[in-house]
């Protein structure tokens, strides 16, 4: 059994560890996805980030049976012809929970405690106590999605003993939220949040699920946090919502256009921090990948256990 | 019983509440320590954020039983002439721990997030994502202290799964520290620290208590936090372990000197963030700080029940 991987600087204990296990198996490390191509004829296995993974690649791939991505965010996937082929695909689903909870809570943190005011103030050797610190304790978060990563974000919260409100398109409960709701009652949710989270993937429910109406009805001092995909709010709502202080303050670190361009106007606007796409980024993010892709090869290989993460290739998540 | 303060913008809500239950008492809510001085001689309770009450004061307060002191740092208080009065003096030791805690999560997420390089990048419209994300979660937090603060800083530590351990006199176990020791042991605790944080006050036995070897110990990699008293360690041994990498970064809220003047040298450290002297303050500051004196109020006019945070006059804390 073949495997390539495509992914760019793994571990050598990484490897080692690997190969030590799985003896009967024959990796091949590839450094991108440009080295792993030459590969890809033998692989019975592929590892990916899957943002350059194309038809192209499937076809050169003429024995593949399992695409292992070690990414979350699944919309480059070319699901048709994988579909086509009966492709297995898994992921790495919940592993960016660590990291993109803590970038939530950081950020409403660094809202609420005036962070860039007071590096202004550093930078401007200014002993100036007036900037407004308000808690983030004890407040209400309402959280778009209530996956591993919407629960980590609400277990989190809890802990700071904030109201944790869950949307999903069931509404069914789950851990850390004290109240779910299916998205259809979204607009009624909204405007009880402090904090409105969003981590939804995009998908055809969530493309623009936003409007100028969601906005209208959140609190004037909230915070909107999106981590999740850029076009669940279409640019221009979010800019008039901002300018109109329909809310307080806009954290985005994902984006309808990404990179943002240099010339974008979101960049100017002073109620709005923008991160470059960069919440999940961790330094544990390949270790924990790999955890779960050694996990689901011992199920694959020997047939004990189930796979986890396994896509659904029609709902493409 | 007359009862002075010269706490500034009470919430109206708040001298209703108190003199609705209290038809007793006769409150007198001055707007800073000039106004009260007037009505200094009539007090038998004085209610004061303690930094301006000086020996003149305690000589114009004849009758005077209890100072109530809105803050929890107690370092300007004049407790020689207090003691030889007899008066009892309390304070709002506690009330501070939500907001610190806050703080410091804040800062260490804002810190191992790279809060300065992205709010930089923002500002220069520089969608770059090679600056390195670190996780708090999983790591060592030490702190100096374990009372209110130390364990609400310890108790969110807990929650990013940290683990956590704390340095006290006695160090006697307190709850959300995995570990206590006693600060005779301290050389040897920050040396496992990836997180240093100080919430002591400023005593006898806490002035300069870090030194070059404490420093020394610590990891490379450690961010150390102080938010007790800027005395802890003096300027000196702070710049030259910044500036020779002993940590890898110091976030003061406190200093040998506040504020901190233009001219000094730590505003311009690359490694040093700087904040002024504002970790416990919080909107709910006041109103938390009169629930306090409502409670100690009730238990000293009815006699049911005991007054809370008695500060022992010869430790002054």
């Amino acid at each position: 059994m073949n495997v390539v991987s495509a992914i760019k600087r793994v571990p050598e204990e990484i490897k080692h560890r690997l190969t030590e296990r799985f003896s009967d198996v024959d990796f091949t490390f590839c450094h991108g996805m440009e080295e792993a191509e030459s590969y890809l004829a033998q692989a019975d296995i592929f590892l990916t980030y899957g943002e350059d993974l194309t038809p192209k690649h499937l076809n050169m791939a003429e024995k593949l049976k399992w695409i292992m991505v070690l990414s979350a965010g699944m919309d480059r996937m070319p699901f048709e012809e994988i579909r086509e082929r009966g492709i297995l695909v898994t992921n790495v689903r919940g592993i960016h929970a660590k990291p993109m909870a803590e970038y939530a809570i950081s950020m409403l943190l660094q809202v609420s405690r005036q962070a860039k005011v007071l590096l202004e103030q550093e930078k401007n050797h200014d002993w100036n106590r007036k900037p407004r610190m308000t808690e983030i304790g004890e407040r209400t978060m309402v959280v778009l999605g209530t996956g591993a990563i919407a629960q980590e974000v609400a277990r989190l919260a809890k802990a700071f003993h904030m109201e944790t409100i869950g949307v999903s398109k069931t509404g069914t409960d789950k851990p850390h939220f004290d109240e779910t709701y299916k998205t259809e009652q979204l607009m009624d949710v909204v405007s009880r949040g402090d904090f409105i989270v969003s981590v939804l993937p995009s998908t055809k429910e969530t493309v623009h699920l936003l409007n100028d109406d969601h906005f209208e009805r959140m609190k004037d001092h909230a915070v909107f946090l999106n981590m999740g995909r850029g076009d669940l709010v279409s640019t221009d709502v979010l800019l008039r919502s901002v300018r109109k202080g329909k809310v307080a303050h806009a954290v985005l670190d994902v984006f309808e256009e990404e990179p943002l361009p240099a010339d974008h106007p979101l960049w100017e606007e002073e109620r709005v921090t923008i991160t470059p796409h960069l919440s999940g980024i961790s330094p544990h993010y390949v270790p924990r990948a790999f955890d779960v892709f050694e996990d689901n090869l011992h199920a694959y290989v020997t047939g004990e256990g189930e796979l986890i993460n396994i896509i659904d290739l029609k709902r493409g998540y």
